[in-house]
């Protein structure tokens, strides 16, 4: 049976960076799209674009092709992006699957999230960069993709695009909670996703607020997208299905 | 060298539905027992029967063929069998182990380790179905059997009985706390067991109520049994050994 | 490229014992060392030596090699070694990783990290034993080399070698705390590594002292140099390279 998948990419991400997982799980039969989001395509600017812009572009995506019972994959920031696009669509989603991604209460923000020192460090880099951020290759190289070489490590960071900051200081305002939301919901957790400190850990902190859901692991990095998009493809596939 | 292995199903089960697991730990050369609980047979009044009369029925089964040395596993609920037969015959145990099972304080039930949205959704099921529980299939489906595909989540659920309530309410009454008991335990342990939230896990909440204990993990839901009988064979024998 | 590694065996341990694992990350065509540390050689003082002399016969060890770029591994308690090595000559070291090893802060000890039981255990054998203490069979068996079978275990416990009591108890100063020393660090995690609680565990408890840290991680127990080297030399390497 042929599914529909959409993939959400992450923060400095794009939907391109997202075509070898797309082109794995197209492999198994189902059809996939990976839209790179408002915000992170070139000559978005950076300095004002932020949730409300990046969320309805998904939504005009999703109308714009026509999509429906579609399995809706957010990635770490994404997860901020499909628990709003399923509150304004729910009659087109079969399911949500978060992978490593943020689930937000009503009225957070992607920053209400994430520990301290990681907030202090993007205040600054979005003071000195024109509201936009980028990742130090320090802590790419050891939080995010910490199972690369080096060699994958700095190709992978080459190809990342400044995030607009206001993405992660607007609130999202949620209509239905996500543990009230009546559609199906999966978390995929990569278990050495070390890009929360695990003692603030991506699962079970945030999956706990889906309420019911699914829980599905791999070994592997956040960035997996880049370190075994083949692995990634096949949990995305254990996580979507009905 | 042949050791004797006795396997005790978890709720809704049988230990007929433990057959495959059984047959590929006999492959290894072992002899395996999986008799079904008193309470989970097919006429068992399951408005009346509890824990004395489960636990008495694996304490006549292993006299009336007089087994030693034996292997007692429990999955699950089997947990709270296998701590009170070991209590009654530690003569005849040669190492407890605990599959993702509950690991009961003298005293305790089962509902007493499970968390209040579980022990709310029984007390209502029971209330309407004669003091028997059924388990909702969505909950199933999503957070005892996450590693399934739909057909083999469907078949299996299809294959369980109702469980007589009593067995989740009647405390245990220890003469020796497992900690304290001088036999080999083993905790088997499946990652992606969601059965118990990992904010309240199996692993270590109820393990280290153990003692000394060995740990032996696998990647796998609460119901690997069905997904996995092979690795689970693997799993068990490695938790079993001397 | 060729790297150059530095093993750290752990408490009752030699270099010798590491042979297997130092040969394995040859095979990938790097140089290792694996000195045994002051304390653990034949003919050692057991009762008089501590955790100063320990670091000292690394140090000596390093110089004497004219070793540059080292990749620095330690295990468990190799851990305080490696930490106070590095403190002392962090010219000469390119990354640290701590394989399920103690991380301390300034004026820490190995006993200041460790359960309260196991510390009540050590001070008994030491008292008993000339100021150096042995590992409970049982204890070895279930909670170190959970992943090994009988004969394993027995025969690896065989080349244990007493601990001088001191390097527990002694305590590290640090120049520089682990968290802000500018050297790479790694922590390689086991995950069904037993020898700590996992309620007070290896990581993220103990990793994240080490301030921004690339996390690596494998299946198997805290004595995997015995039960897998070949994986944990592959994980040693995914720890210690660039």
């Amino acid at each position: 049976m042929s599914d529909t998948y959409v993939l959400i990419h992450g923060a400095w991400h794009t939907g391109e960076l997202l075509e070898p997982v797309a082109q794995a799980i197209r492999a198994h039969g189902h059809v996939v799209h990976s839209p790179t989001l408002a915000g992170n395509r070139p000559g978005d600017d950076r300095s004002s674009l932020g949730l409300t812009e990046a969320v309805q572009s998904v939504v005009d995506y999703i109308e714009k092709h026509d999509l429906q019972h579609v399995r809706l994959a957010g990635h770490s920031y994404g997860g901020m992006i499909i628990s709003k696009v399923a509150d304004l669509m729910p009659h087109r989603i079969a399911r949500l699957v978060y992978w490593n991604a943020f689930v937000p209460l009503n009225g957070e923000c992607l920053n209400d999230m994430v520990p301290a020192h990681y907030k202090g460090m993007f205040d600054q880099i979005a003071a000195a960069s024109g509201n936009a951020v980028v990742l130090p290759f320090p802590v790419w190289r050891d939080a995010f993709i910490n199972d690369a070489d080096a060699a994958l490590a700095q190709s992978a960071y080459d190809n990342l695009n400044p995030q607009p900051y206001k993405t992660f200081t607007e609130a999202v305002q949620l209509n239905t909670a996500l543990a009230e939301m009546m559609i199906g919901k999966s978390y995929l957790n990569f278990q050495q996703d070390a890009a929360m400190p695990h003692s603030m850990p991506w699962h079970p902190r945030l999956s706990e607020r889906l309420g019911l859901f699914r829980l599905v692991e791999g070994q592997g990095s956040h960035e997996v997208c880049f370190t075994n998009p083949t692995l990634l493809a096949d949990k995305i596939i254990e996580a979507g299905r009905d």
